[in-house]
């Protein structure tokens, strides 16, 4: 039965770590448990999409979306330079874990993840919105005071969480304020 | 917004230790993570249910079965007396989470949970496979030699197990090669 090795290989999802920490402060979150939260997510606010989703296309796109990185690695949100390099190394991960899958299914998986990629359909831009909403909910859960491990600035969060704000109205007085807790705490610099 | 208690609540369950460990084994397995694995494993193997299922239905449950571990933990699957005596501690739980929740979608939720604890929709018993199954994978890959914490023996395990062969013949070689590689590994006694 290959899907077997397909399912073991996501094994590796749960080792690699995000630059978000857990409520004890004891460990990385990685990223299997954040593509259940976001699926999670999508599953409790598909009703703020602006556009009608497919409520459970957009939990597989969230369930999927990370696992390029049992071969590629997380990379940091806020380096700019990293992600374009990641690009490619992505396209070729997820070529890689299509293989181990049955042929029909190899591809479903690519077309899911091109998907997600391309932000172009309504489920894609409510998955990524979730997936950029949740570390902003997580630093100001978790995080212990005065770690801005890299520095951010309050105008940068702010101009990178923008989209959400644009694209669904009602989440902008939940991002500020989660930004505006996270200046408090001394998570990004006021500026 | 009050969806948003319920999602912070959710980062406990990253929080939540079950007797499986990681591929470096540096740390227990979460119920977050395994509840991803989980929804994951539904998405792939979903043809292999005996009766035809609903999938999505079906990823619906796998991420919400583990959610009431937030406030009442994770019960061993082999401690019979704990697995009972956590019956009604886990449906108290059940809807203390749910009243996080809009009326509709509290309501909902505590139907899907519900719906997998009564194991009497196809949906729920394919959920509840791939949770039972999960476990035997996720021991041959990750324990090291000889860690037998519990104790456990071959026919103990074949036992709990055996009704994943019966449900679905196509997985019986494959439970008994991993059930023979943990006996080899000194994961179970052989007895």
């Amino acid at each position: 039965m290959s899907q077997f090795s397909f399912i073991a290989e996501l094994e590796k999802l749960k080792m690699v770590h995000r630059q978000n920490a857990t409520l004890d402060g004891g460990r990385s979150e990685n990223s299997a448990e954040h593509s259940w939260h976001l699926a999670m997510m999508v599953l409790i606010l598909a009703e703020y999409s602006p556009q009608p989703i497919d409520t459970d296309k957009t939990i597989r796109l969230a369930l999927i979306h990370d696992i390029v990185e049992v071969y590629a690695g997380d990379v940091f949100a806020f380096d700019e330079k990293a992600r374009a390099d990641a690009v490619e190394r992505e396209r070729v991960a997820a070529k890689q874990i299509a293989a181990l899958l049955p042929q029909d299914q190899g591809q479903y998986y690519l077309d899911l993840w091109e998907e997600f990629e391309a932000l172009e359909t309504a489920e894609a831009r409510f998955a990524k919105l979730v997936d950029s909403l949740q570390p902003l909910l997580n630093h100001s859960l978790t995080r212990p005071v005065d770690n801005n491990l890299h520095g951010l600035t309050r105008s940068q969060v702010g101009a990178k969480k923008q989209w959400i704000k644009d694209h669904v109205p009602e989440f902008a007085p939940l991002v500020d304020a989660l930004i505006a807790r996270s200046v408090e705490r001394g998570l990004y610099h006021d500026r």
